[in-house]
């Protein structure tokens, strides 16, 4: 194969989004030839000893990086933070079961709609009425409560808890938009699951990380592959795991222990949201949309004055080599990701073309 | 990047398994730089333009290739062919129900265990009590079951169905290991679905060909994302679609269609299969497990008269770059998995190897 030339475009995409370049690099050669077996990373058997390695390697890097406690167990497994939503409540919201959800936005309503087929959804707190701009604080928290969920990042609205509700109930969150961007308190939670499509790796795996005594005794009788038991026992292989997904998470997961681990990811994420919002907040054209305390550092969200010029900015960006910056349907203006594999150079470069675009339409 | 120099394995694994190696060549550059946009196929948003073109194309590929009548829709799903045996029975299999399964293997096997949990089952056949090494036939098939359930295609016991009975009873079929292999008559079925790791692509994705009006009244309240009809309503997009693997799928029918269609691939794969049972037929050293009538045309089941020699045909067989063929551990002996993108040429290599191992140590 010849060498591809490309001009490397700066991803702001929500989510499949941006991984680092050198993990697409492994990745294009593995597809070809993986670990010079002769046979693609597509076509060997997730039971050979090739893909075992990758398997324990994942959940090795996982349990590493995020300093998971023993107790827990790491799963790999498809279906989605969607499916998360009715698996979570399936197996632990029995029928006179109560469990607290905060909403937050379209993903922490989506996983209420699916707990209410099991039990009692008490919504502890909600931002509905604010059109999701900030995160809720200072509820109650009832001690009955089967578990506490949230989701952690906001792609959408790009808002983020910074602090987790202190409670001794469970806390199940969806982290698929933030899991690997910082550490966390692993104890805390009864089940962590995130859509690998961001910081993690490409679309089709999702990982839970789960304190195997919460989820030991299903409250109901749940299908094989809804029962996170089956996957503890079979080390996420029950069924045909996503090979290729599970290895590309891997990748990405050595590229984060490589680059100083989640706690660099953190310090890198945080001077990244720094420039760019503090240009937000000196610019007299464009401004962010979530309150100030509440601020993703993942999905910058932020709207422009002058609504007349949305298009024109887009075509701006495009030209520039900044894709995806085109806000969500639902909240409309522009939306920055600015993941892990985003490099402060990425952004830099959209901070230079809002600030020349102001310069020049403001 | 170097030309990557490799001597290519011929791959007989069960699954994940071999494809066709310009669409290795073709993913390879894809995960580089997608459609010269930049981007990695790995990065882009499952909402972009290209990524929609390409679901597209995935779907109408296989309208067209298995000649999908109208009424039906073309799904692309999580979870493999294990969430398909809770999703069918969920959804169509109420409490007084009653399906009718045919007990074939370990697969069918589990999707009766996934189905009384939800229904009566009432197994009409089984080749347990003959190691699975049949298919069975001339069973009653009473009209008021909801619908009849079977493998076409059994990986391990290397069995086939060559003709689908004869009812009016819709029937659900498990095609993982065959779909794509030969033709069809769709409208016979209710739901046929198929993990993608065999004839169709890489693992990670799972196809549901579903009559519309067949799933469109669930039988009972199931969860959004295990109703065939959310995934109607939108396009196989209502959550993050897992994206490489929907491509390289999407690459894989090209290719079927571009060598002729699956009447193509049935001719092919039958001289394969007449290559490797011949010689079977005619060795004295190995002979083929399952019924003849039975055999399957895609997993040759075979075993060796002297089982001390079962390693060291093994090591003949990992010297030549035969690679997969030890057989599933609940059977035995020796497996050569020959699905589509196998060619003649790999499957005479291996005769060859037979034929020489017999030579020297029959």
């Amino acid at each position: 194969m010849e060498k591809v030339e490309f001009v490397k475009v700066n991803n702001f995409s929500a989510g499949p989004a941006i991984l680092p370049q050198e993990v697409f690099e492994e990745a294009s050669e593995a597809v070809l030839d993986f670990q010079g077996i002769g046979m693609s990373i597509l076509e060997i058997s997730h039971r050979s000893k090739e893909f075992q390695s990758v398997m324990d390697e994942a959940v090795s890097l996982a349990k590493e990086l995020l300093a998971v406690p023993n107790g827990y167990e790491v799963l790999f497994l498809q279906g989605g933070a969607s499916t998360q939503f009715l698996m979570a409540a399936m197996n632990l919201l029995g029928d006179n079961d109560t469990a607290g959800y905060v909403e937050t936005g379209s993903w922490s309503a989506k996983a209420i709609k699916e707990a209410k087929l099991y039990g009692h959804v008490n919504i502890l707190a909600s931002s509905k009425d604010d059109e999701y701009a900030h995160i809720p604080k200072g509820y109650d928290i009832p001690g009955h409560l089967k578990y506490l969920h949230l989701t952690s990042n906001n792609t959408i609205f790009g808002t983020q808890f910074h602090e987790f509700p202190k409670t001794a109930v469970p806390i199940i969150a969806d982290m698929s938009s933030d899991i690997f961007s910082r550490t966390i308190d692993v104890d805390k939670f009864g089940i962590i699951y995130a859509g690998a499509q961001k910081n993690m790796g490409p679309a089709g795996t999702c990982i839970a990380i789960v304190n195997k005594e919460f989820v030991a005794h299903p409250v109901r009788t749940v299908p094989t592959m809804l029962d996170y038991n089956t996957h503890i026992a079979k080390g996420s292989m029950f069924n045909t795991p996503p090979v290729f997904a599970v290895y590309v998470s891997m990748l990405t997961m050595r590229w984060v222990k490589k680059n100083g681990g989640v706690s660099h990811m953190a310090k890198a994420n945080q001077d990244k949201a720094d420039l760019i919002y503090n240009y937000l907040d000196n610019s007299n054209l464009f401004y962010g949309r979530a309150r100030k305390e509440d601020r993703s550092k993942m999905n910058v969200v932020f709207l422009i004055k002058n609504q007349d010029l949305t298009d024109s900015f887009l075509g701006v960006c495009a030209r520039a080599g900044c894709s995806g910056i085109k806000g969500h349907r639902s909240v409309g203006g522009f939306r920055a990701s600015i993941y892990n594999a985003m490099n402060i150079d990425g952004v830099q470069t959209l901070v230079d073309v809002m600030s020349e675009f102001e310069r020049t339409h403001g």
